[in-house]
This record gives structure tokens, C-alpha cells and sequence, in this order.
């Protein structure tokens, strides 16, 4: 029977528990959870996040997998205490989530909505484009670029997608590698954000990529906040260059109250909530892992230490 | 040789002149078009619009058909002098751009953009639910009801269309008569409304039928301002039975700029944007019956007096 830690921390575990046992039974496993262990050599598998106050993983010495309950792990993916194999959340409710996020915002980009003020006066003569009049681009098509790709081109929306490595989706113009990285950002009216936080993609959007934007773009963060340069943006904003900004993620979060971007009359900030974790959902994908861990299975969404992801 | 009268209006000759030249040489007719004529007994064709100058149509009595350039003919249907053919605008940007606003809307109501001010306060526990988690309704399911419903259900909304005949839709759980309305209303936490304005539907929306809507429901009107009896729908605001309401269209438009929906909290007024008529594809379509006028083809898109749509 194996033994897990829950080392998520306290706030989650009691969010978690209940999921946990459920999913556990759903799917036939039989397994002692504790939040916190003495005996960490006896742990077969690790439920983690990023804030957790584990940090030094050399006493789990028997532990099959550390298990990520949130899609990012560039925080601890590179602790060299952490040599277990290392999966990260992937799940469809997540997924759900941030495509709705994003063609929400999208749209209410696309539709102006800013531009009718509640004043009085009736601006019929302004008339926004038609989606398939208006490109967009995504950059990063993981699991989530990809579907986030997919339902705006459903809308109608021309959509370039944009991946480190070559992808092919179909209704997408694929690009990639710093050539097509380029072409993605110069046709981009609205461009979002879902790539993975690594050492190349932080600061992705600096002061040099901003201008290779169509003037006025408008720029949707939902994926990590270190991949904008904010002072690089902020000074965008004050030209006209970057035209509006929906940012979800942030370096620093909760995003400080006296941050610049709260009151910009340009920004809208999100509180991290494009794509949270559920835990029902999330505890079925841990016990899926756990089971494939138990049968000698390739885990599911197993992170590639090289990559950072 | 055809001889059309365009009877839309002087602001609507600018905007169409050039458009309707393109078509017909598109489509290969030949015709000559005129602003206005003294020889009503000579035209062929009449091109309309419900703010034409035009009210008496005794005169022309050669005319095959009266083509309007906006999809709700309600204005004019039981005009009695009327009695030639009447077709109505149905066009594919049309539908775009009102399953664009819909969209638009509906998610900025499901993602509760409103409970995010910018006021420095993050507050991430709010997660609204997902889009499956959300029932929305749509009452009438002509040619935009049907775009707008299928829209949403790809968005995994779970949607219930209504209209007054039975009709099947894949993926739309479809209901139809009063006892239907009744069913449609019941599970809406988003209600939108894109019925034909007729004597049956005046006022459908009254204080009695908002009751019967999930309290907190949102209304999304961007059909025919008088489906809504307004002083019933400031009432339901005003004891939040009805959460929210976005309001595209009015009995009197412009909506006076001391209407109570402009400072209304809760409501959200749009200018009478969400499907335009734009001159290049109208006048495709304008061509399209000219051209089956002259076959002796039936029209596109006949208007049933009966029905009054």
C-alpha cells in the first residue's frame, strides 16, 4: 500500500483531502495520505506545489514521483535536491477554464467594449471589425495554447500560433523558431500569452519584441508573469504601442496595490484566476499518476528537466 | 434592363451606391439603379430600409419585389400598401457579428468581469464556475438564434434554445410553445433574447415571465428593444431578480441620455452594434434576389405577412 505526503501545504490539504480519497476510490487505489511525514523514506510519492515548505527532497529516498498540483514548475524544477521523476498538472477543467478566459477577454478586446462608456451618448458610428477581420497570435501551444488556439479560430478569428518547436494544427498558421517568432508578433492585433516561464522566455516581451507589434496591439497575459518585461510594457502603454493589456499573472502576487498597472487606464488586472486548479478534477489526474506509478506506467505529463517543462 | 429604386434613404445611397455597382457586376446583371424616380409605375425592384421616406407603395405596380436592408422588417410588414413580395437581409456577416457579441457578452457576464475592479484588492477566491456549470437560454432560433446557440454550446454552455415552432438542433436541448417557454426560462442563468418582434412576442419579457427566471439571472437583449417590457426589467433590477442586464437595442433609439438603463449599475447599454448590415455583403445578397427576380426564381429570405417575419 503506497504512502503519500501531501506537501502542498496546509490550506490546500484542506482543500484537497476530501477530493483526494474520492478520486483514490474511484479509481480502486488503496493508499495511507498524510500532510506531514517523520519517516520521509518510507514516502512513495510526493503531492506538491509550488509553495510548499518542502524544498530539500534528499530524504525521499524511495519516492516514485513528485507529483505538481499546478501546470508551472519552473520554481522548483531545477532544485538539485529534486532527481524523482516529476509530473505537472495537466487537466481538462483547467483547459475549460482558460479558454474561456481567453475568448472572453478576446472578445472583449475585439468587440471595443471600452469604447462605449456608460455616458449617454450613443457612438453607433463605431463599429468594430469582424473577427475574421481581426489576427491574433498565441504564443506557446502546449496543451492550453492549443485549445485556446482552437476556439478562437472556431470564432472566426485568423490565428497564428507560435511554439519553439515546429507544431502543425489545422486552422492555425503555425510558426516557429526566432524567424517565425518575428512574423508571429508582426501581424498580431491580439496577442496572447500561454508559454511555459523558462530562461529563454523570461522577459520574452521586451522592449525590442513590444515594437515588432502592429501599433496599438492589444496583449492578454494568462500564462506566467516574468514572460513581459513590465517596464518595457508600461513604457509601450505610454506611447500608444501597446494599445491595451489584460494581465492575470504577475512576478510578484498578490500584485501590490500601489503597482502601476492597477490603476493604468489601459491595463485590466486579473487575480490569477485564468485557470485554477480544481481539486476533484486535479485529484483524479494525481491518482491516475499514482496508479501508472503503482503498474510501472509512464507517468502522465512527465516534466523534462532540460526543457524546464 | 432592370430599373431599381433605391428607397433607403440619402445616408444609406452614400454608403450603398458603390457597393450595389460591385455586386451586380459580380453577379453579371445589368440594371439601372436610381436614388428616386418620378415613374413609380417603371421599377422593377425597390430597395428599403424601415427609416425610408417611402411609406405608400400603391404606385409602383410593376415592382417583383421589396428588399429590405436590415433583417427586422416589423416597422413596415402590415404596411397595407405593401402588397408585392418582401424579402428580408439575412447575411452571413450579419450572423457573424451578432454571434460575436453574443459571445462576447455572455462571457463577460459568465466570467464575472464585473466583480474585478481595479482598485488594488486581489481577490482570487472568486472562481466563477465553468462554462458547462452555467445554463444558458436563447428564445428564437431563426438564422441568429441558431449561429448564437451553437456558438455557445462549443463553448460547452449548456444551452437551451426556445421558439415558437418546434425545431431540432444538434447539441441544443430544444423546447417550444408556452409550456416550453416556461421550461427555457426556469434553468437560464443567461437569457438572450433574438425573436422577431411581433404581436405575440411585444413585451414577452414581462414582470410576470422575469419571475420565472433563476433569481440573479442576466438578460442579453440584442433582438428588439420592445421584447422587454422596461419598467418590469428596472423593477427585477431593482429587487435582483435579474442580476444584470446588456441591452443592445430600445423602443426609442438613440436611448435618451436620461434613460435610467444608462446609470444603471447593473446595466450595460450598447449603441445598437451587435449585427449591422455592412453595404459589401448586403448588396450580394441584394443582387442575389435581383437576380432570381429576373429567373423567376423565388427570393431569398421571404418575408411571411402572416407571421410577421
Amino acid at each position: 500500500m503506497p504512502k503519500i505526503l501531501f506537501a502542498a501545504g496546509p490550506a490546500l490539504w484542506a482543500d484537497y483531502r476530501a477530493a483526494l480519497a474520492a478520486a483514490f476510490a474511484e479509481a480502486g487505489i488503496k493508499a495511507t495520505i498524510t500532510p506531514e511525514t517523520t519517516t520521509p523514506a518510507e514516502i512513495d510519492y510526493i503531492i506538491y506545489a509550488p509553495a510548499s515548505p518542502l524544498t530539500d527532497f534528499t530524504a525521499f529516498t524511495r519516492c516514485k514521483a513528485v507529483l505538481n498540483l499546478w501546470a508551472g514548475v519552473e520554481k522548483f524544477v531545477h532544485n538539485p535536491t529534486l532527481t524523482q521523476p516529476l509530473a505537472r498538472m495537466v487537466n481538462p477543467e483547467l483547459t475549460e477554464s482558460m479558454v474561456e478566459y481567453v475568448v472572453g477577454h478576446t472578445l472583449r478586446h475585439h468587440l471595443q467594449m471600452a469604447d462605449y462608456p456608460q455616458d449617454g451618448v450613443w457612438r453607433n458610428h463605431l463599429l468594430p471589425p469582424l473577427a475574421r477581420e481581426r489576427p491574433v497570435t498565441v504564443l506557446g501551444l502546449g496543451a492550453l495554447g492549443q485549445a485556446a488556439a482552437r476556439a478562437l479560430a472556431q470564432l472566426n478569428f485568423p490565428v497564428t500560433g507560435w511554439s519553439r518547436t515546429p507544431r502543425t494544427l489545422p486552422g492555425i498558421s503555425c510558426l516557429s523558431g526566432d524567424t517565425g517568432l518575428g512574423q508571429a508578433l508582426a501581424t498580431a492585433q491580439i496577442l496572447i500569452l500561454l508559454l511555459p516561464l523558462t530562461a529563454d522566455t523570461t522577459n520574452l516581451m521586451n522592449a525590442d519584441r513590444l515594437t515588432r507589434l502592429p501599433r496599438g496591439a492589444v496583449i492578454l497575459n494568462p500564462g506566467r508573469g516574468a514572460l513581459i518585461d513590465d517596464d518595457a510594457l508600461l513604457a509601450a502603454l505610454a506611447t500608444g504601442q501597446i494599445g491595451q493589456a489584460t494581465l492575470d499573472v504577475f512576478r510578484t502576487e498578490p500584485l501590490p496595490p500601489d503597482h502601476p498597472y492597477w490603476a493604468h487606464p489601459n491595463v485590466t488586472v486579473t487575480p490569477h484566476i485564468a485557470a485554477d486548479t480544481r481539486p476533484a478534477s486535479a485529484a483524479r489526474v494525481i491518482a491516475e499518476n499514482i496508479r501508472r506509478g503503482e503498474a510501472g506506467a509512464p507517468l502522465l505529463y512527465p516534466v523534462d528537466r532540460a526543457r524546464g517543462y
